[in-house]
């Protein structure tokens, strides 16, 4: 059997994952690679502007602590170089410029403390360019990531059919200037929109390199589609022991993509901090409605970083028997909910005093953690 | 290696899964087993009413259309059980009653032309019931799906601490009984809230009998918890050859299901007859507002029967690229919408005409597949 397929074999239990040994890279105040936790990322959707950036902050701010370790920002000019500069100056959360075409955007960047700055090879041009990012990105002690991507190879890989060794050798290819150059602190990501190509792509990276990996499905889909390309892809590799940061790239808002990736880390046993919400899907026997209680609770619930299991059942078939399990449950019994904790029944309320007592429940078990 | 090892093995390609031999069931007009398609289910979510049933039929053939192959309803009383049997009249889908304690809903149930009855051993009570309910369904042609959830187990087994082990027995408690009556016509279903419990019974099960699964995570959760473990669970079965048919149970409508559904079919090359969409998860270089665009097109994309990728790209770094390889592509540069086929610009729209000029070239398209 290969590294891979061992590690495939050691990461099938109920146990955190046993993960390929990568080189730990700094990112602001982060770690990627070298067995430090795996990271989620988002991308900010829309341009920056000067009276945007309070607003901006409150965001980055809430991503946060929903689970958020990293924003990543498109930079299309120098307007915008400058703009993340002053979000980087007082955001909490590592913020890392996304720069194409443009060289001098990328050094305009660097005069800021930004944690990252990512670089698409295929686009950027000269040598010497890249070579000037590098030498200003190791002066000011910020790490760079090389996106590969499937969509947007050099010009002399793109007609190749093996779309994912193509991949892999636009990686090789900025990988041999970055180590002539001696630069080594390095993410790099080799994305595709297809699952397959992605996955044997970074299998095929895994293999060789070092370098830690930054993984994804890259224009996955809305957000349905999106989340089972992005939930079976990222998975695969992770079992795989391959994958230090991940993006869940959806086309939906930032705090989608972050929910999508923490809950990929958590189905894992990669991140235990959070809640579990399990949750009947509701059929003709309900008498509680569980898709309206959800939503007024499943905000909230999201930002408790606590390793909680919550039920929220809608009828007595399974409903006492998940909540049993969980350290708070909810279930619709007749015209009144049952609040359960550990098991026990704490509360009967009528359906409208639901939520209430459900989210005091919910504080005072946080507080006794 | 096991069995089940091979199968992971083989299904790692770019190529329909290889499955476990099952025997196979008739439900209605739709095979469950037996290597036939892999089919998609849902759950209605309401209480049927007499005046609701017209409705009721509309969303069924809506569902069909976006690639629901069997819908189960919640049979909680009598009048429930003729309600259904009317719809089962009419209903081009194939339709399964859901019984839970009493027996006598389920003979009901069998007096009309439903596919299938689903009950769960752990509260249908004495012997003598199940047997008069699996003599009507021999007579009728109706099979059975026994619904083993880790949430309402017999009482005998609910102490047990290996779940998945105790799941597996209650299946087995009920076989014994419906082979001691030569009663073969039957699905099995193991379900657990959590991926590894779901999996590991599953997998146990598969190993030592060839009666069909139907698969997937209970009380997964709403939306985006619940896709991502249901991808995760689900996905990981199918690579390994097991299961036959699938519900993803969200806390979320119908359609969600069945979309997050044959999105995991698709994923796994087990669906080929409708669209794949790429799309741009937008950043601050895009000019075209692709979330937007994505809610006012994707209803109509989802029910396209054809095997067409399309994609649906925010700016020029990698929308022309991918949309090279779609045979639909749509990309903002500037003020103008471009579309592309099979990689060659047809067409330079407004952003404000972008819908409706995609929607034409997808007609033409549909028209010479």
């Amino acid at each position: 059997m290969t590294n891979i397929a061992v590690l495939i074999e050691q990461n099938r239990g109920d146990t955190p994952l046993v993960r390929k040994k990568t080189r730990a890279v700094k990112a602001g105040n982060l770690i990627i690679g070298g067995g430090f936790p795996i990271s989620v990322q988002t991308m900010w959707k829309q341009r920056l502007s000067a009276d945007s950036l309070g607003g901006v902050l409150d965001s980055l701010a809430d991503l946060n602590r929903r689970g958020c370790d990293i924003v990543r920002f498109a930079v299309p000019d120098l307007e915008s170089a400058d703009l993340l500069g002053a979000l980087a100056r007082e955001s909490t959360v590592p913020l890392v410029a996304d720069v194409h075409f443009d060289y001098r955007i990328a050094l305009r960047c660097l005069d800021h403390p930004i944690a990252k700055v990512r670089i698409n090879p295929g686009n950027i041009g000269a040598e010497w360019k890249a070579r000037e990012i590098l030498s200003k990105a190791r002066e000011s002690g910020i790490s760079v990531r090389i996106g590969i991507n499937s969509g947007s190879l050099p010009k002399n890989l793109d007609g190749e059919t093996d779309r994912a060794g193509a991949m892999v050798k636009a990686a090789e290819s900025e990988m041999e200037l970055l180590e002539r150059l001696g630069f080594h602190e390095v993410v790099f990501s080799l994305k595709s929109s297809t699952i397959e190509t992605t996955v044997v792509a970074n299998e095929l990276f895994a293999g060789k390199y070092q370098y830690p990996l930054h993984i994804g499905i890259t224009e996955a889909g809305p957000l349905i589609p999106g989340i089972v390309k992005s939930a079976i892809g990222v998975s695969t590799l992770l079992k795989a022991g391959i994958g230090d940061t991940i993006r869940i790239s959806l086309t939906a808002p930032p705090l989608d993509e972050v929910a999508a990736g923490v809950e990929i880390l958590k189905s894992l046993k990669e991140r235990t901090n959070s809640v579990t919400v399990i949750s009947c899907p509701r059929c003709g026997r309900s008498t509680f409605d569980v898709q309206s209680f959800l939503e007024q609770v499943v905000s909230d619930v999201q930002k408790i970083q606590k390793p909680l299991t919550v039920a929220v059942m809608g009828c007595p078939v399974n409903g006492p028997g998940e909540a049993k399990r969980a350290e708070l449950g909810i279930t619709g019994s007749g015209k009144m909910a049952i609040i359960f904790r550990d098991g026990t029944i704490v509360r009967r309320v009528p359906y409208e005093s639901a939520v209430h007592a459900f989210c005091e429940e919910m504080e005072k078990i946080c507080e006794n953690i």
